[in-house]
């Protein structure tokens, strides 16, 4: 009973149970590629042979650089095949960060698009050793990946390979500091594979046709490449730059029955399947991760596209899922009470284990009420950084999340801040989060965000900015005669400037850290709104 | 992500957010006991730390002998969480192999029914120092259970486990020398366990209601009660002798959804729901394992019954699950594909790797037609036995099934016999499970057996046992001219006798070895029928 735990097993088993299983690849919502399990499990030999003739040893870093395609799906399994680590960059970042994250990592290789090779200047100024792949074609200095897959012959003798032994590798843009690398072990992934597909989980299956919306560079798409793979489930990658209406027209055209996304994404492919008139019922879960969503999006999913909505709570240290928002059984006849539980991030998956801890390190009663930083740990959850020490973000084995969080007595994580995104206020702390939340109920806010500024007397004040929905005309005055009916009197933001957009992180969510530096810079002081 | 893998975690998980859900244990169709997963936490520490005040250390053996109660449950969690290993003891065998089992493994404690003491008088004269534990009272050197439980403090510090330490132990009947005794670490049930809960495989779930009808002493319970602790599903418990009357009235009354058992007890389980009428439809699967279930039966309780049946193949070496039957999705609306399927033993689960070996230790095609012996491998199937070498169980770390298989192009498994079942004839091979298959499906016929007696010219020829359908007259002629059609010329039994019942192992099955052994014994010389 001691065989590895591999993730590779995953091609394998792909290949002998669901050879004809089709892997489908669009660009601009028109489909550019369609190809079966089995002509995927004879390309990833062949990219892990060309990995093997370019030099790659077991141990070795391959970064990606690169959108949601087939060619950076061969690579998820290519590069652990080879005995390497697959080390997947976030094209978002600046070229400063990606040369930092690839010389940190020593990556040998790296594959990417054509379109993201500007990024990659710096880097490979920085690192004249490293081999570049291009997947759409060769350049100067650059490789082309067919040509290489075409020449290379398969790689049917892979090295042994331990269950420790590090399958991926992913850096976390993180709000203060250098970027931090967290590695996946085989075993890791191989776990988290099983969790993914768990009838009480995200339940992936040879039923499901699943569309990666969540960015391949972001903490293995959510794991769910490798949950399909197990699984036998049909993959539709959307390409390059997908608009909400190419989602929209994919998940109609190829029914796709699973797709995760942050809440950003999930509002606009809303809005545009509502406009457009684009069923969505062929979901039959679409799973919200990476910051809560609005009161208003879950029905609108729910009830007027008939979209079953769950959420899950993880990070990229948690291989990335910890939770999921399945509702209780008794919940099944009661929609309040379904609704309530799937506005919560949900229960922790099995195999982890948490721990709510207060301001002085006391354990917090789950009683939904009583708040503290969320820890977690687990085989799949980090216990360490890649080759940086941390010992801040760690408390006797346990990951420090910085999520302050809540958890009631069925069970349910609620997420009620980020530790650094808490407003100490006068000594009291106020929810930029609640705050938020109630500013995204008034019918004119499409979007929200709350930020400290620094404040003399009272040390910190929330600021507000937001988004007006569309067509709608948002109004400082309102917005605080609302709230000043939802909140304490003294979490009243100090000011509320109405703007056209927010800035975003890399992976889509609300940059606060970069809103924070802009409120500093006096960047809102033109912007209308409550002084 | 060194976290180990332990099975234990799984009864912490029930305890935290399972803390209502029910443990029902039934005595002969009527409750007799019924409490929650927060109670059953409470109990199963007090008895770990009854193991400790009985001086059991990490390691220890502690054997059972009990029929399926919420006792036995019990003992499930609390003997590992005492570091321990859980030995389950076939109630079934014979005292002399009952006292050669619990030697073997040295057991320092054995729980047992008190109706079962009797068995146990050579093993305690064998080991005077063996400490006997009653679960239903104190007697003559007998500890009683409750008041263990009643005095012991319960086991908050646990001794530290490594997930390879054993959890559980059981012995394997075989046919042949000695049982075998077959360890599951905490990792082979810890993975196990999540392979149960996939939502392609057995799907267990916060749903789900399962009634344990495979006895407790068999190979984990099929590691069912794993699987319910770690979901949060009820457990219902039909205690000792259920009578097929009993389980019908359990299914209807707890509104059980999920089952599994071998096919004679399902047999008797669909002829007593259809005189009394009782209602199964509650059951979302009742899964069939042991061996493979005829044709009527599965179309009798689909069709008649509406309850979905799937198959599953396993052995005690692969703790015990290794395939399951859940059909295609292309079948779901064909239902002669999806019965063609489900028919078959199924695929093979994720993390399980398997080959078919022919008679020269070729790999054979996976055709749906080449035959070979199944061999299997992977994180939850034994690689040795426990304090004993057999060599000839495996292969360069593969287990050798000693099932003759084939496996079609769609990854279906399809068991045709038992290496050791098959009858040599003038060279050839002939299928007793064919031949048995093809007696069972004349209107006449209930069961029916077909074993090897020695012959002076062809070496080894079919002799052929049928007990009659109920209220059906089964003719040896009728049947020699059905068979005619039916099977190849030179595979027509020698002999067909007409029996009452047939002898069966002490896990249900029908045991061929005293089958044999009754044939060669003339047993059958005064039995009408053809010869």
């Amino acid at each position: 009973m001691s065989t590895p735990l591999l993730v590779t097993d995953f091609l394998h088993r792909a290949r002998e149970f669901f050879p004809g299983r089709e892997i489908v690849q669009y660009r601009g919502g028109e489909t550019a590629h369609r190809y079966t399990y089995r002509d995927y499990h004879d390309r990833v030999l062949r990219l892990a042979g060309a990995l093997r003739e370019l030099g790659i040893r077991p141990g070795d870093r391959v970064a990606t650089l690169a959108w949601n395609h087939h060619r950076h799906l061969e690579l998820y399994l290519a590069v652990p095949l080879a005995g390497a680590v697959l080390h997947t960059v976030n094209l978002r970042l600046e070229p400063g960060e990606i040369a930092y994250i690839l010389g940190h990592a020593d990556d040998r290789v790296v594959v990417a698009d054509t379109s993201l090779l500007a990024a990659l200047e710096q880097a490979r100024a920085d690192r004249p050793d490293m081999l570049v792949v291009g997947t759409d074609g060769a350049g100067p200095g650059v490789l082309d990946y067919e040509a290489l897959i075409e020449a290379a012959p398969p790689l049917t003798d892979p090295p042994p390979v331990a269950e420790d032994d590090l399958a991926a590798l992913c850096y976390t843009s993180g709000t203060t500091g250098f970027p931090k690398g967290v590695g996946y072990s085989h075993r890791a992934l191989y776990l988290h594979t099983f969790a993914a597909c768990l009838a009480d989980g995200h339940a992936i299956s040879e039923r499901d046709t699943v569309l990666h919306v969540v960015p391949m560079f972001h903490a293995n798409a959510w794991g769910i490449p490798f949950a399909a793979l197990m699984s036998g489930a049909s993959q539709v990658l959307p390409g390059p730059h997908p608009a909400p209406a190419d989602l929209a027209r994919i998940i109609a055209t190829e029914r796709v029955t699973y797709t995760g996304m942050v809440p950003t994404v999930a509002v606009d492919l809303m809005r545009e399947a509502t406009a457009a008139g684009t069923g969505l019922d062929s979901l039959r879960a679409l799973v919200l991760g990476g910051s809560p969503p609005s009161e208003d999006l879950v029905r609108e999913l729910e009830e007027r596209l008939r979209v079953p909505v769950f959420q899950g709570w993880g990070m990229t240290e948690v291989s990335p899922m910890g939770t999921f928002s399945r509702p209780l059984p008794s919940s099944e006849h009661d929609a309040t009470a379904r609704r309530r539980q799937i506005r919560k991030q949900g229960r922790l998956l099995p195999g982890l284990r948490w721990r709510l801890v207060g301001d002085e390190g006391r354990d917090q009663p789950h009683d939904g009420v009583a708040r503290g930083e969320l820890l977690v740990r687990g085989p799949w959850v980090a216990s360490a950084y890649f080759r940086d020490e941390h010992p801040e973000c760690f408390t006797d084995g346990w990951l420090r999340t910085g999520d302050i969080a809540t958890i009631d007595p069925d069970g349910y994580l609620e997420i009620v801040d980020r530790a650094k995104d808490l407003i100490k206020s006068g000594g009291e702390w106020i929810s930029s989060l609640a705050l938020e939340q109630a500013l995204v109920a008034h019918p004119a806010v499409g979007e929200a965000a709350v930020v400290a500024v620094a404040h003399e007397r009272w040390q910190e004040r929330p600021f507000a900015l937001v988004v007006p929905a569309p067509d709608a005309v948002a109004e400082p005055a309102d917005l605080l005669a609302w709230l000043r009916e939802r909140v304490p009197r003294w979490w009243l933001p100090d000011r509320i400037a109405v703007v056209d957009a927010l800035p975003r992180t890399s992976v889509g969510k609300i940059d606060k850290r970069a809103l924070r530096d802009q409120v500093a810079g006096g960047l809102f002081d033109e912007v209308r709104g409550r002084t």
